[in-house]
């Protein structure tokens, strides 16, 4: 067997692997498999680097049916956009399930975070949100918030996309971009709390500290799925929110708690004591979902090594069939066969 | 700046990085950084995968002063054998401490880990062992028993060497091996009390669950450094012998409670509740090393992402003199400068 590593560089994945319902039901697995047991995935490794401005995260989740895991290394740079080099970075390393070699470096710079990161936000509205979507509200400006906005009108075709950000100038921008892209009348707006009431979709992707979606926006018919928390400092929801919504979901527990709008939840005393369930256990019907139109649903997403691990199973995948990448032999002395 | 990643394989590295005080003067500047404050180093990442017969460990750590840090992931599938494949594995990702970019992968197969291991154990001996050592014992057969005499031979030229494993063929293979390569007196030996009583450097190499080194062995003027343990089960040394030592070092305290010798020591009710030093402040004179050639001293090696950091920072640079490797252009739609 040639002990050889595929090696993608980030254009040849943002080519070989876009943002597709393909993409969306790879993730989905990986909720579906933390769900249905024999996943293995450890807490979140972190370095927060205050001297350099920098923060690291690692990854990583085995799951049974997938053929190889993935160790993803996401960096945080916050003083490169000084020397004209984007703030995020990393790369995924994928091994084989059954050998523990590896099998490909995805120099990927965050590409596939975004990807599966999207890719969740479509899962979650698909599981959670109302059939019918006419409009969408977006809170948030940057990449991810263009994503999202993508994701979800894979799964929830929407005639009418609202977004809101600090800063107009780049909700606009957003709009003007996405509007064309989806067909839809997209605008930005000023007032985020009639965004919402006007939505039945509202996806939340901002690094916010503080909450941006009061709990008295929450209405009837509405499903939120906040996806910007992944730090214990961040918060997106206003803490009573979680407790009014019929349905609150984690992407996982353990991380929620931790880095996720749950944590605000708790700390605020305002969260019932009990373990809500996971987007998983929705997906596999071993807790319901929406039971009704009018119910008020919020998913909570921070980010799972689980969905590295399928969206570098489904890059390898797609980038074989394009014959994309190069391959290396790692151990040059060793025969080939 | 071009956006391009160094790639060196396992044969390049064994090429360009091979075991020399150079790099145990390097793997010492780790246990430094550590004790002199601002390193960042997270807990091990952790997966057991009791179904795949696998193991997946990830190391990092920042250190000020290091220009890059690494992110080691080891693998261990112990059913590769029947594969015709090593059962250990992994490698190194290297980045940059200024911007968090990729700046190298190193697919070494495992081989810098038992390079920064074995240096370490130098680092150890050379810190604590008397200044004359005649006899070394080695207790373990494998490939760190070797690496661990060859390293102890650079800072402490011993003349005879006492090699003791479970299996008398494997000892006998090693001391055939090391005797002309380091020009010493190699014997394999039955009984390990008797090697460790002529003995005045130690060093445990093996895998074992079970205590190898009785604690009745110890004796005036020895050091043993036991770098066997690096995972909850394991124990080489007695636990009784860590406090009946007059010195106990840990590579890393917070490591040495929960994977090394100390855990054991802890458990068994034998170790006094108290915090040993580090390694690094026996380096940095922050705490006393041996003070007389009477003393008995243990040091206890579980591995640290520090090591890796340097001996990652080392190996770039080594392959960089050397002109090893390959470069990639990891963002080719990237302008190059």
């Amino acid at each position: 067997m040639p002990d050889e590593v595929i090696l993608l560089t980030e254009d040849e994945l943002r080519a070989a692997v876009p943002l597709t319902l393909g993409a969306v039901d790879t993730v989905a697995t990986a909720f579906r498999a933390l769900a249905e047991g024999g996943a293995v995935m450890p807490p979140v490794m972190s370095m927060d680097l205050a001297d350099r401005h920098g923060e690291v995260d690692v990854k990583t989740a085995y799951l049974p049916d997938a053929p190889r895991f993935a160790v993803k290394v996401s960096t945080g740079f916050f003083g490169n956009a000084a020397l004209g080099l984007p703030s995020l970075g990393g790369l995924m390393v994928v091994f084989s399930a059954e050998t523990g070699r590896v099998e490909g470096v995805l120099l990927d710079n965050g590409y596939l975070t975004d990807l599966r990161t999207a890719a969740a936000g479509a899962v979650a509205a698909r599981a959670l949100a109302p059939e019918t979507v006419e409009t969408c509200c977006i809170l948030g400006t940057g990449l991810q918030a263009r994503m999202q906005a993508r994701a979800a009108h894979l799964v929830r075709p929407f005639a009418r996309l609202l977004i809101w950000g600090r800063d107009r100038d780049k909700a606009e921008a957003c709009a003007a971009e996405l509007g064309p892209a989806l067909g839809v009348d997209a605008q930005a707006v000023d007032d985020a709390g009639a965004a919402v009431g006007a939505a039945q979709l509202v996806v939340t992707t901002t690094p916010s500290k503080e909450p941006i979606l009061r709990a008295e926006w929450l209405h009837p018919g509405l499903h939120v799925t906040a996806m910007g928390s992944d730090a214990p400092g961040k918060q997106e929801i206003e803490a009573a929110a979680l407790a009014r919504a019929d349905l609150y979901v984690a992407d996982r527990v353990q991380q929620c708690e931790t880095i996720g709008e749950l944590r605000a939840a708790i700390a605020a005393g305002t969260w019932r004591d009990s373990t809500p369930p996971e987007l998983g256990e929705i997906l596999t019907e071993r807790h319901p979902g929406r039971t009704a139109p009018e119910e008020i649903t919020i998913c909570d997403l921070t980010g799972t090594g689980a969905q590295d691990t399928v969206i570098a199973n489904h890059a390898l995948e797609q980038a074989g069939a394009a014959g994309a990448g190069r391959r290396i032999a790692a151990r040059e002395g060793q025969p080939k066969t």
